[in-house]
């Protein structure tokens, strides 16, 4: 147990501590600003060099106060100004735009870290990979729970047997969207800009996409029921969503999420021999909670924050472009996410289930 | 607060302080001698004077080891043996007997308190509702979570506002029946006794039931998934269960509920404004969390253990009984819980949605 504690923090997926990769940063909204940057600022492995924004007078205007050495517009970064200024993009941008700015990092040779959920539609996803893999560039999608030290221990002690066979898992994650950002008109309402709706593509993927991760489990089927209310909900159909789905071994994951909605978020994995729970799960701050026998070991561990996760998927995406090892949440993963989305929407209005 | 927490374990139903229920407990499994008679015993307005079960010699030990008055054969209690002895009779059998017991009730003019579920199918919990309102006694559902103060303490909040909206409900309950009982061959596993199946009808009831009591919606339209994968449930379909109910007013209901699984429950209520889980949920020492604004507030009640929950049942039975007052959990709001698990069991079978 001392051991346990003592390496909770490990990086089991390191193989290099030598190196750096200089990012290009696109898309300047508040988590990129407030979290991103901090957390490649603090990493072993990166750099920011650039900035990349909607004019170049926005762009070095932030870079200058952030420190940071260029600052160029989106059509400038489609240019390729100051391609030799970095190694590596990120993309921050709403999920709509995803696309062409990894369309031209591939044609740039640049190495691509996007954001989840990879893009608006599973069409466009599909051209990214493609994009990617013909280009011969690192592509990594930023699930930056994989590699959050709570999700990294659980995940060995579900390999090592502690559920025993797995059972059922419980998803949640809402969040009060409009008090957050009091925009009726921001992306995440605007299907054009977010895909096929909020809550699922923004939160709910939370969610799957951890338990896929945990279980190594992909689902099967799907059902689905959602519904909108609110007058700023009126583009998406999700302002509620909820979903049963079946993965592989029969394993039923059960899911809510919820942009107007008291902020929480929980999952819980239940097997015939022991239970794992994360509460909360999602955002920072992870509290473990392991449950077998008879005993309870409660693991909190409050200094880990959402900035610290992404130092950690900074660093982790750094590692295998510096030595060019494989990516674990590459394109293909994010690709069945996407699909995974879609069908859920398609589920909703379709009334019907929908397998995969 | 000090008056909130003072008065917990307050008891707003209740009208009377007066008189006492004289019962006969049909069914002397370890829930009735175990719990039932011994919360009974604690009650204010309750006494156990006949004990009924398979044989006279059965029940004459049992009662003579429980210090009750009278030990009865069930066929003995079908001819009206020692009807001046009791007033009420309470129902712990399984599920497939309960009507047989609460007809010969009924025709004796006894009050009912049957056990959850309240028999194996629709049809007959409907003969049970209209044999008791035919013959004008008093029938009640043992619902004990109505009486647990983590229970009312929430309804009372949910009715002042507390979730604003409701939004989104999580409920799981799973325990290892083969470990707790260890025989393949018991009722629970039998679809003659028990009925549709044995995880949603034993256990996925507490989620459904709590629910609709705490939010007063009832659910409209159901999905549901289940399978049964170890040889001991080769009779019964829903080893691991999981369902997706909306409800009322578009509250999106989440519930999982299995008999081979590491033993949890859980029940959480998110709404536009605030949560209310309890964690654990069903089975006493319910632990209530109330989150809103950026408070959370933790209630342990350790005292309050299932046999405390049985006292505080048969106390509102017997209030409700001594006074002629209306009971809350009738034999319609049982009803209503047997359509639900009946079109839980349909929509599994049918692979589609089933609206009630």
């Amino acid at each position: 147990m001392l051991d346990w504690i003592d390496s909770y923090e490990a990086r089991e997926w390191q193989t290099t501590t030598e190196g750096t990769v200089r990012y290009a940063l696109i898309g300047l909204g508040w988590w990129t600003i407030d979290v991103a940057l901090p957390a490649i600022e603090s990493s072993d492995l990166g750099e920011v060099t650039t900035f990349v924004s909607s004019s170049t007078a926005k762009a070095e205007r932030l870079a200058e106060e952030n420190d940071v050495a260029h600052g160029i517009s989106y059509e400038e970064f489609h240019d390729g100004v100051k391609r030799d200024a970095y190694d590596a993009v990120y993309v921050g941008t709403p999920n709509a735009y995803h696309l062409e700015y990894v369309e031209t990092a591939a044609e740039l040779g640049k190495a691509v870290l996007c954001e989840k959920p990879m893009e608006a539609t599973v069409e466009r996803a599909e051209r990214m990979v493609e994009t990617c893999e013909d280009a011969g560039v690192p592509l990594m999608i930023a699930y930056r729970m994989h590699t959050d030290p709570a999700i990294q221990r659980a995940k060995e002690l579900i390999e090592a047997g502690f559920l025993g066979e797995p059972v059922s898992v419980h998803g949640h994650n809402s969040q009060p969207l409009l008090e957050m950002i009091p925009d009726h008109d921001q992306w995440r309402l605007d299907p054009d800009l977010s895909g096929y709706g909020t809550s699922v593509m923004d939160l709910g993927i939370y969610s799957i996409n951890t338990a896929r991760y945990l279980l190594d489990r992909d689902p099967l089927a799907v059902h689905s029921e959602m519904s909108s209310h609110h007058e700023a909900f009126g583009d998406v159909p999700d302002e509620r969503s909820s979903a049963l789905l079946v993965l592989e071994d029969d394993v039923k994951m059960v899911t809510t999420a919820s942009q107007r909605a008291y902020e929480d978020t929980e999952l819980k994995l239940t097997g015939t021999e022991g239970q794992i729970a994360f509460q909360p799960a999602f955002h920072g701050n992870v509290t473990l909670r392991l449950s077998r026998n008879d005993l309870q070991v409660t693991v909190d561990h409050e200094t880990f924050d959402a900035e610290r996760e992404m130092q950690e998927e900074f660093d982790y995406f750094a590692d295998r472009v510096l030595t060019g090892g494989d990516i674990h949440a590459d394109g293909r993963h994010g690709l069945t996410d996407m699909r995974i989305i879609r069908a859920i929407h398609e589920a909703a209005e379709r009334g019907d289930i929908v397998e995969l």
